[in-house]
C-alpha cells in the first residue's frame, strides 16, 4: 500500500465515510456521480469532497464525475482494507459478542483469530467458529499467532493491566471498548476508542434542540 | 433549556467530547483550565475551543482561563443532560444487552424506561430491572408511556416495519445501531446512526501508515 503521509486524522476519519457511502451507492447499481451529489448524500460541501480525494491525487474527471466503484476500491486500499490485520479480542461477555457478530471484519482490513475471556463459563465455548480461551492463556498465544490489534470488551478497571501485558506480547493496536485512557504515548502503539455515548449526547442536543420531547 | 440554533453540526458533535475531558479533569480534582492546556488534552487548536465555546456564549475569563465544572455543567446543560428524554430499547440480544448494561443513560440526557423483544425466551427475562416485553406490545406501551426516543439494536432487515410504526406510535428520535438507513425526511425525526465500523477502517489506516503490521 502507499503510504500517505501529513494527512489530517479528519480527513482520514471521514475515508470510512465515503466508503460506505460509496459501497451504498454501487449497491444499488450505480457507476458514476458528481462531487456535486456525492456532497448532497454526504453532507458535505462539493469543495470539501474535492480537496479531501485531492490529498490522495484525486480521483474525479472533471465534467465526468467520479467512477463509483473504482473510488470506493481505491478508499478500500488507502484504508488497508485489503490487507488483513491479525486481531483478537479480549472479552466475550455481550459486549465481546455484540460485536464479534456484527462487525465484519474481514471486510475492514482484518481477521480475528483469537477471543479471550476469565469467566470459566465462555471459556471453550465457540463463537462464530472460534473458541473462547482463557485470558492466562494470552501470552502463549501471542507468541505463535502474533497478533497486531487486540480489541478490548473488558472493564475499565481490568484494562491497564491486560493492554500492557498485550504491548509486552507485541500487540501495537487496540480498538478500545472500555472507558479507560490507554496510554498512547507508547511508540509504534496506536488507540482508536469508541465513545458511544458522545452520540447519545448528541442525540439528547438534537431532541431538546428540536423540542421533540413533550 | 435555552436553545442556540444556527450552532453547526460539527460544532455540537464536539461538545460531548469536551464534556467527557472536562469531567476526567474534575474527577482528578482540577478546578481551572487554559484553553492552550485544554487544546494540548483534546488534540484541538486553542483558537478552535475558544471559537466553539464563543456559540454559546463564551465561558472563559481572559488570563484565567476556564473553571472546570462551571463549564462541565454547562455544557451538560447546552447537552440537555438534565431533562431525561424517555427512551425505549428494541432488541435484547447481545447488542442490545450491551447497550442496556454498558451506557449510562440516566447521566446522557435519558431515562430508559422499556425493553423489547420478539425472542420468546428473552421475554419477561429483567435487564437492569426492566423486564422485557414482547415487540407486539410496543404500541400499548407507548401510548401509556410515550417514549420520545427508541434505540435499535435489531437486524437491518426488521428495521424499516419497525421504525415507522414507532414514528406512528410518537417516536421522535432513534439511536440506530442497525445498519438501516433510517428515512431522517420525515419532519420532525431525528436519526442519530451507530456506525462502529468507521472507526475500525481508521484504525486500519493506522496500523497500515504506521507500519506496525508484521
Amino acid at each position: 500500500m502507499p503510504t500517505h503521509h501529513n494527512i489530517s486524522i479528519a480527513v482520514i476519519r471521514r475515508l470510512p465515510r465515503y466508503y460506505r457511502f460509496l459501497g451504498e451507492l454501487m449497491n444499488v447499481g450505480l457507476q458514476r456521480i458528481s462531487s456535486a451529489s456525492l456532497s448532497e448524500e454526504m453532507g458535505l460541501t462539493a469543495s470539501q469532497i474535492r480537496q479531501d480525494l485531492n490529498c490522495f491525487g484525486g480521483f474525479g474527471q472533471q465534467g465526468y464525475g467520479y467512477n463509483i466503484k473504482e473510488l470506493h476500491d481505491q478508499i478500500g486500499v488507502i484504508l488497508g482494507l485489503d490487507q488483513p490485520t491479525k486481531a483478537i479480542i479480549i472479552g466475550a461477555g455481550n459486549l465481546g459478542r455484540a460485536v464479534i457478530n456484527h462487525m465484519d471484519f474481514g471486510n475492514r482490513g482484518f481477521v480475528l483469530e483469537g477471543i479471550f475471556d476469565q469467566d470459566k463459563k465462555l471459556i471453550n465455548q465457540e463463537i462464530k467458529g472460534i473458541k473462547v480461551l482463557d485470558t492466562s492463556e494470552i501470552q502463549s498465544f501471542c507468541n505463535v499467532h502474533k497478533p497486531t490489534v487486540a480489541v478490548l470488551c473488558i472493564p475499565k478497571t481490568a484494562t491497564e493491566k491486560i493492554s500492557n501485558l498485550l504491548i509486552e506480547c507485541g500487540v501495537r493496536g487496540f480498538w478500545n471498548f472500555s472507558h479507560y485512557d490507554i496510554n498512547s504515548d507508547v511508540e509504534g502503539v496506536v488507540v482508536e476508542n469508541v465513545h458511544m455515548s458522545d452520540s447519545l449526547m448528541t442525540l439528547s442536543y438534537r431532541i431538546k434542540e428540536a423540542n421533540l420531547d413533550k
